[in-house]
């Protein structure tokens, strides 16, 4: 969490006495999403099938042409790259953003280790302490740990499950900003939701951000997972070509997350050269990983497009399965590969832990992440689980199977 | 450059104005390292051979084994590796240590993207805003960086080139200890200055922290660069076991710099699950490099041996080589590759922009990093410059000749 609503020291300052950790430490969350994962290791030592749907590592194998590329590489020292990207590695982002009609030049663009580095370092580009991100809740919940880096406050504005996550009216957005708010954050299509927001929603937090004064921080890592409709990006959007930037990563679209290779872009030259003079201070990003990831950057629909049908496929049948299950609250995630689910049960954290510690049908369980680490509200969220749609379609109907015997059985014992 | 001094903010922040970037982002500063570079290419293009004495990138090849490794890997997924590390360079990292009698189990060990992350992560566990860390300046200039995204002060107490910039009495620095002073930040071997740090001297750093309730932070980066005695270690002093941490980074030692691997240690718990939180957030590091730098961390003197004998023959001829230069002030550096030298000017800004603009010994020039870069205090250093050793012998050797004659030349135009 971050640090900003608890400024009381916990600490002991007394001379002699062992020194503390911060308080933006101690209040830095576990992942809510592997938190039950050592449960769920326990679990499988006893035989028990466990079924994912609680983590987004995709499950797809990484293009050949990665490994082909670093065995091709002609290297004999392992040199820094230049603070910003190699000249290859920027121009093949360039061409990247231009499949999606995105113009960007090198010099806007800065490489960064993974999506995370860019979302720090527009983090810091844009806030000092004591100012405030709006971000829409429920959130990737590493947003917390990135706010917590940064040292910036996290301003939460709940969506809700009945609007498919969709945002509410521009009103309930501006009465949220404060005199020290910097910028709105969003991710779209949204990890955790599966929701994408319509190039009038965007348009409509353009016309804020334009009015008040503030940056739009977009989070587009899951560009190409759009399964009815295209997705637009931040920097579509030239009214606020100054106030747009791209936060971007390799990791899902491309299945390298092992790579780290993510990009922050826009056309405000003051971020993007403050990202690289924060950049500056890391020296570089790998440089095999932002070589081997050059084919697939600079033909991109031919190594997305596959396992973009193949998660289509999987977002119907997850679809599906949840309208069999009687009391679930759910709609059809339009993008991503998750989706926030209400469950007839009281507290979410609750159900999962009995789920993967106590339950199996057939000898089989399932684990899911429960819904409240995704939100910074309290109390938010507590019937909400998210799921990660990262199996295959065979192992995705039995594991709602399971789900839903599951649900029955904790409606009889709780 | 740190942002708690000032906290006027600068920025527009009527309605419908363009948003600014944030003050911590405006003060952080260009690299003093890289600043005269453009310059330094754009004399090349004339023709003008530069010697590159301002950078610490080492230009000797990368063990081919690294690329062995790479090229042997069986992976079909680049999948995230745990955030800690994978289990293999952990276990790396930890028989590494054992070669300096640096005794810690893998579960007190977090894997970093370079020495750069594992400095952020440690001043995010031991600060919140407000809080401040001693540096003893001149001090790798990247610090500021580090302070910078994580919102921590920098609190620096000044070395002196007449003691080869060893450490002051203790008094001098429980003088700068403030009450929001979390910890002391050591570089050991140090850039910049090439000082090794004594037992004695780490002794009575213990024997502060001890006292005061600080953390000691050791940067030993350069551990294996140590040219007459041996580099004691943070995790040396039992008596601190839980006040130290140990950062630490493949690059130099490996000539592994785009490899992007550091590490942090510590046997303080606290400190290692803030880091590991940290580490969760960004997912995990890149997973070719971490099984890439296996068979160096495992048996390490095998490669490091014959580059360090070849920095010593350099620093040697460093040594040599200024002792021949009139008026400058200089000291036999103890370990890493560079020095601090006390040049016979007045503004060592100017006197290394008009050596790489304008002046030509025979067709040759050199770069050198201006001193006022590494300090923090106004006005330090300003007579000094940071010398690397990054060049073969001969190349050194004429490198020297031709700064001797510049300053000559210098002394009768200014």
């Amino acid at each position: 969490m971050t640090t900003l609503t608890q400024e009381e020291r916990i600490r002991n300052t007394g001379t002699g006495s062992l020194p503390s950790i911060s308080t933006r430490a101690k209040l830095t969350q576990d992942s809510p999403i592997r938190k039950l994962s050592a449960i769920a290791e326990a679990r499988k030592q006893k035989g028990i099938k466990v079924f994912h749907l609680n983590i987004g590592q995709p499950d797809l194998p990484t293009p050949p042409v990665v490994f082909e590329t670093i065995r091709g590489l002609k290297l004999s020292t392992l040199a820094y790259a230049p603070s910003n990207g190699l000249p290859q590695a920027l121009e093949a982002w360039k061409s990247y953003f231009r499949t999606f009609d995105i113009d960007v030049e090198e010099k806007e663009i800065i490489v960064t280790a993974g999506g995370s580095e860019a979302i720090v370092f527009a983090m810091c580009a844009i806030c000092d302490y004591g100012d405030d991100i709006i971000v829409f809740e429920p959130f990737y919940t590493n947003y917390n740990g990135f706010a917590s880096i940064a040292n910036v406050k996290l301003n939460p504005i709940p969506l809700r499950i009945q609007d498919g996550f969709h945002l509410p009216p521009s009103e309930e957005i501006v009465r949220r900003i404060t005199s020290r708010t910097r910028g709105i954050l969003v991710c779209n299509p949204s990890n955790p939701t599966g929701t994408i927001y319509s190039r009038e929603e965007l348009s409509r937090l353009a016309d804020i951000v334009k009015r008040h004064g503030l940056f739009l921080l977009s989070d587009e890592v899951y560009r190409e997972f759009a399964y009815d409709t295209p997705v637009s990006s931040v920097l579509h959007f030239p009214e606020i070509a100054e106030q747009a930037v791209l936060l971007d990563s390799t990791s899902k679209r491309f299945n390298v997350c092992g790579a780290r290779i993510g990009a922050l872009a826009s056309h405000n030259k003051e971020v993007v050269q403050s990202a690289f003079r924060f950049g500056m201070a890391r020296l570089s990003v790998a440089s095999i990983e932002q070589l081997a990831l050059v084919p697939l950057l600079t033909s991109p629909r031919t190594y997305t497009q596959p396992i973009v049908e193949e998660f289509r496929r999987r977002r119907d049948i997850v679809y599906e399965g949840l309208g069999s299950i009687p009391g679930v609250t759910f709609y059809k995630p339009e993008g991503a590969f998750y989706l926030m689910v209400g469950l007839p049960v009281k507290d979410s954290e609750h159900f999962t832990k009995w789920l993967i510690e106590e339950f199996a049908y057939e000898g089989e369980t399932v684990l899911l992440a429960p819904g409240p680490g995704f939100y910074a509200s309290r109390n938010a969220g507590s019937n909400e689980v998210r799921l990660a749609f990262m199996l295959i379609g065979d192992d995705l109907r039995k594991a709602l199977g399971v789900l839903r015997v599951a649900l029955e059985e904790y409606a009889k014992k709780f």
